[in-house]
């Protein structure tokens, strides 16, 4: 129990941690306007090394929450892969150029940028979006966790304690800093590339000074623990990382390089005949990631590596070996270290749905692939909004089984594939054909392009659940758990799911929604319509009106839209009674009808452009699939695989993936889906309220 | 003279007014380094009203300082205008729908973001460049300005005295912040929408508090004076504006509308029958500009209309009828104003080339062509860079003479088109074409699409001078007064010049530097060519070095290298002697060979890619015309106009204007070109110092 002068609070949501995973549940409750907190034993964030990749789905991301253009801005864009062999000579020369990401995939490529610049994104919009309600509380470790598991399905409680200490500042400096991680040769620092001006962030963190050595006591409704490998979350919960270590020993570097080596710039794969491998990631400020394998060290019996003897010498002595007959040096080197690939996933995500866990803290893996960040931040873009809307009561609280099932899934995959790559990878070159137990460069440059897909981020396929309205077996499509599922579900056979799938075959249900450019109806703006499907915690209804000046088809329209606007259609249902119409589910519509012969007032249903007293009409929710004077023509029905006449409808989840299908007759099947997810209001028989839909 | 206890300093640039123009004077200052100041009475940056428009140019030239994607993230962005005209019955019907702007002009299209925005922009990129040197200090008031005559020849002197005065809090508070310019009908300012999160602007401005009320002289080397319409610095000069007022008024008011006007998230020009004209500009946040003719107003017999009876409720009702039969309402209003168009252009711009006046100090107009922001703030941009350059000693002073040329010709330019277009948009539309004293809508549709030629900014041609090598009269194609002339320009005859610039046919020789997309060659990596050319005060020399795998053409390539390494080059001449290379001219290379089979090391002269003992290889300089994977095909060659196989060399000012265009063998007009506008060093016979340019 806590001593009496043990100060106790309440909060809805604590994040433990605040590296890319916890920032980005924080971001998510900053979004969704819901109370939270978010503590970090160390004293500051990182400012070089560590993760650097990043996706094209975290970039979609990102740009759902609003910063997508400052990392596209400031990272260095990975367009080309090389592949580098020993050639009959058994001198390394180039085999293969590859595009680094799958054309036509994305909106967004590939690129590299350091952790640090990310977090700093998100500590930005945190703090933008909570208006500095929400600040990472650095210095704060967690002392014990507690369960109240007869509270658990009661909304309104606030079943786990967590026992916080606030450290002293020596305590909360990270041993990483310690350890010299600078090994600039010219040690003048005119090098410190990566502290971009603004990289100051005593504005973004709160300030505990004062309590330094005082211990709190937190009741919360919901704990997020996304404290890394070593996380204590995991140990409080007693949950293990299970998988195993490769004899396979890397060292990474991040320096300027000096050299004659024609792809520097490039992404490399480089095989050398008997030295080992090297891959090549050109970053930011001049700067160029080396990951250097290291025959020359191999572990002991107990298969851990003796690591004294890796040095900074000792791994650039193996990547000059590699590059021969390429000459390399640097003056700067802006951090280094060296990792024993191991490959681990947690034994559970979830306990009692109050206490989740996310990120390095469920898997770790190698980093070549640049799966790391991405993966963890994806983890909480698929926990945050599920949390927030169960916190906020709009959301039933059986959504929230969904995560593990979903991402303990994405989990082992990524094991799976890093397993498979990083010994492609970390193999011998085959000399010929005959040479079976080297790696053939062939197998590897197509494990490369298959790999390709799914370090893209965009492969992610969520099984069926309460969230996802496909057929099939949803433990087997997710990590072997069973998800909430609602009968809407339950009673979708395959040969029916087939059917609604292909109205929209371009937009599979469990997989993200696509993006496309559409103009707006009202003023012809191009946009691209991930765009406007914002990360603000709000269920999208896509409606796909398809030709609205076709009289039959405008009769479907309006049916479907009379539905949408009855009293007790889901959407008046999960909406509170003061708020606007479009605050839980929003309704976006994309016609096929010529833009110049088609008006908003005049040719779709007020449901469809809400009216609101103070403001008019609302001008950004009708779109229409044309060509624009100055970005070309999306082809979005073409794409979207949505036949041009009839259309359709896809609801969409707050985190952009496709939960729904249907024809505009199935507006009953929608309402099941809602209801599965939501909770809905008795507004059948009440008037109302605040849903003017009239012009005075 | 300075009472005995009135502090005194010395400053290089002097800065008066911190509106666009002034922000943009001092946004060159912090990207070249120079030492200045920037004043402006008034204790705030304004928050809605004023000036909104952003023509293409201005967005690449934002994008040159860093912060042109700020601006089209935030901004609404106007895509098509609407015509709206009486029909046979005398009812208002849209005619004709054009693009804003011209279909393939720029890379970026016009977009409409308050001036309170773009002042928060310029203040964010100036504290980040001059690192916090350079902030705006509010509430300052000059009260003298002299201007030592013997001294101003003198470039180490600082000849021009400014005696300011710190005001108290109250004397610095604008007047139009007391008269209510909010006049929101719902009063509760939830609709506030303009203030954006970070316009608190206090960590940008210079706090002065304890100075209030009193005095300090200041010696500036150059005082540049942007402060207004009524300029006191003009004033104090002597110059005057020239010109005259209309007979229209009209009124501006910023409102969120409640209409079924179904164009009005549209740019619209409407000529009602016999109400009079209004022009509809659709904002960011919701907001819609309405510029309404106020037709019941007519100026007096001196010239001047009785301004009380014009209330928002009188302007509105003007606007209602315009519109009729629609409907508009509002109850949000941001701001209103009325103005009575009146066209007038500076006397002179310029005196001793010491103290300059730019923007509202030198040209009036009416504000609906979106013209004025744009214009003032470009002033500087051709001002900034070269009193940066020569307050640097790196520029001759005799550049400072094309200012006045350049510019006051715009002006002059900008009025005529103004007089035009203000006319044929007050006008009465003509009824039929007998109505001889209307306008025809014809003609009004005509001059709307040539005027938007001139209003994307990206017309402007300067004409002949030592900054810009073409043929012609420099009087006649400037203001009427004559820029300081080279050589090089007094002998080129108008047959050679049209020969050299039929090698880059799409680099009219005056005009910007267009933009297309090329690769980097050694990441490829697309930027826009554009993108490279960022305004950090450096000229460039642009080798479009063709087919760089043909040995012939190597061969060229490779001489026109040794040239430009040579150390009495201008290249060396114009470098101190401790800078790097590329310090004061960069040279760029676009080429045309396949780029997978040509290698930046192998295939390009070191001088084209210079080597850093410290950081090895630049690999930013060397870029190729090839299709990108994922952004198309620039085709740069194709549309710059340039052969293929021999290329040219381009030689483009600071600011992105073409200054020369010649062949390969052209080195010594090059020459001749910089030996006109900067400072070279004798380099002919001296070691060159730090220029190690071989691989060590």
């Amino acid at each position: 129990m806590a001593a009496p002068e043990t100060p106790e609070s309440n909060v809805d949501v604590l994040i433990i941690g605040a590296g890319p995973a916890g920032l980005m549940a924080a971001c998510w409750m900053a979004h969704c306007g819901v109370k939270a907190r978010i503590i970090d034993k160390r004293n500051a964030k990182i400012f070089c090394g560590q993760a650097d990749g990043l996706q094209c789905r975290s970039l979609e991301i990102f740009d759902s929450l609003g910063f997508g253009d400052r990392a596209w801005k400031e990272a260095n864009h990975m367009i080309e892969i090389c592949m580098w062999n020993p050639g009959p000579d058994g001198v390394i020369r180039r085999s293969d150029r590859i595009p680094d990401t799958i054309v036509g995939l994305s909106r967004f490529q590939q690129i590299v940028l350091h952790q640090g610049r990310i977090e700093r994104f998100f500590l930005d919009n945190i703090r933008k979006f909570s208006k500095d309600t929400i600040k990472v509380e650095r210095g704060i470790l967690p002392e014990s966790l507690e369960i109240d598991v007869s509270k658990v399905e009661d909304n309104s409680a606030y079943p786990v304690t967590v026992k916080l200490r606030h450290l002293s500042e020596e305590e909360a400096t990270p041993r990483q800093e310690v350890s010299g991680s600078k090994v600039g040769k010219a040690g003048d620092g005119i090098f410190r590339s990566n502290l971009i001006y603004e990289d100051d962030e005593d504005d973004l963190i709160r300030k505990s000074r004062a309590r330094e050595g005082t211990a709190e006591t937190v009741h919360a409704k919901y704990v997020i623990g996304c404290d890394g490998a070593r996380s204590w979350t995991r140990r409080a919960l007693g949950f293990e990382l299970q998988g195993e270590a490769t004899d396979f020993i890397w060292g990474v570097m991040d320096i300027i390089p000096i050299t004659d080596f024609p792809d520097i710039r490039m992404r490399c794969a480089i095989h050398s005949a008997e030295s080992g491998s090297l891959m090549v990631i050109p970053r930011e400020n001049k700067l160029v990631r080396l990951y250097i394998q290291l025959v020359e060290v191999t572990p002991d019996a107990s298969g851990r590596a003796d690591r004294s003897k890796i040095t900074p010498d000792f791994i650039f002595g193996a990547a000059q070996k590699i590059l021969s007959p390429y000459k390399i040096d640097y003056e700067y080197c802006d951090w280094w270290t060296a990792y024993q690939i191991g490959q681990r996933v947690g034994t559970s995500f979830d306990s009692h749905s109050r206490v989740f866990l996310a990120g390095d803290a469920v898997h770790t893996h190698s980093p070549k692939a640049g799966q790391g960040m991405n993966v963890s931040m994806q983890d909480c873009y698929n926990l945050g909004w599920k949390v927030a809307l169960v916190a906020k009561g709009i959301a039933k609280r059986s959504i929230l089984t969904t995560y593990q099932s979903e991402r303990r899934r994405v989990a082992q995959d990524l094991i799976n594939f890093d397993h498979r790559f990083s010994r492609l990878f970390s193999g011998r070159p085959a000399q010929d054909v005959m040479d079976t137990e080297g790696v053939s460069m062939e197998v590897f440059k197509d494990a490369f392009l298959k790999g390709n897909l799914f370090a893209s981020g965009l492969s992610v396929n969520y099984g069926p659940s309460t969230l996802v309205a496909k057929s099939g077996d949803a433990a087997e499509q997710g990590d072997g758990s069973t998800p909430a599922t609602s009968d809407l579900v339950k009673d979708l056979t395959p040969e029916v799911f087939e059917k609604k799938q292909a109205l929209a075959t371009g937009l599979p249900v469990g997989m993200r929604f696509n993006s496309f450019k559409v103009l707006n109806q009202a003023c012809a703006r191009p946009w691209h319509f991930q765009e406007r499907l914002k990360a603000d915690g709000r269920f999208r209804v896509v409606l796909f009106a398809g030709d609205i000046l076709d009289p039959e088809q405008k009769a479907r329209v309006q049916k479907f839209c009379d539905a949408l606007d009855a009293p007790e259609s889901f959407l008046h249902a999960a909406t509170p009674a003061d708020a606007p119409i479009d605050s839980v589910i929003e309704v976006l519509t994309i016609h096929s009808s010529p833009r110049t012969e088609t008006e908003l007032l005049r040719d779709f249903p007020d449901i469809l452009h809400p009216f609101d007293k103070h403001a008019g009409w609302d001008y950004n929710k009708v779109f229409v699939d044309g060509e624009s004077y100055h970005e070309g023509y999306g082809e979005a029905y073409k794409n979207y695989g949505v036949d041009r006449k009839r259309g359709c409808v896809v609801a969409v989840r707050p985190d952009q993936y496709v939960g729904w299908v249907g024809e505009l007759e199935d507006f009953d099947q929608l309402q099941k889906y809602f209801d599965g997810c939501l909770i809905l209001r008795d507004t059948a028989n009440n008037e109302l309220n605040g849903q003017n839909l009239t012009i005075r």
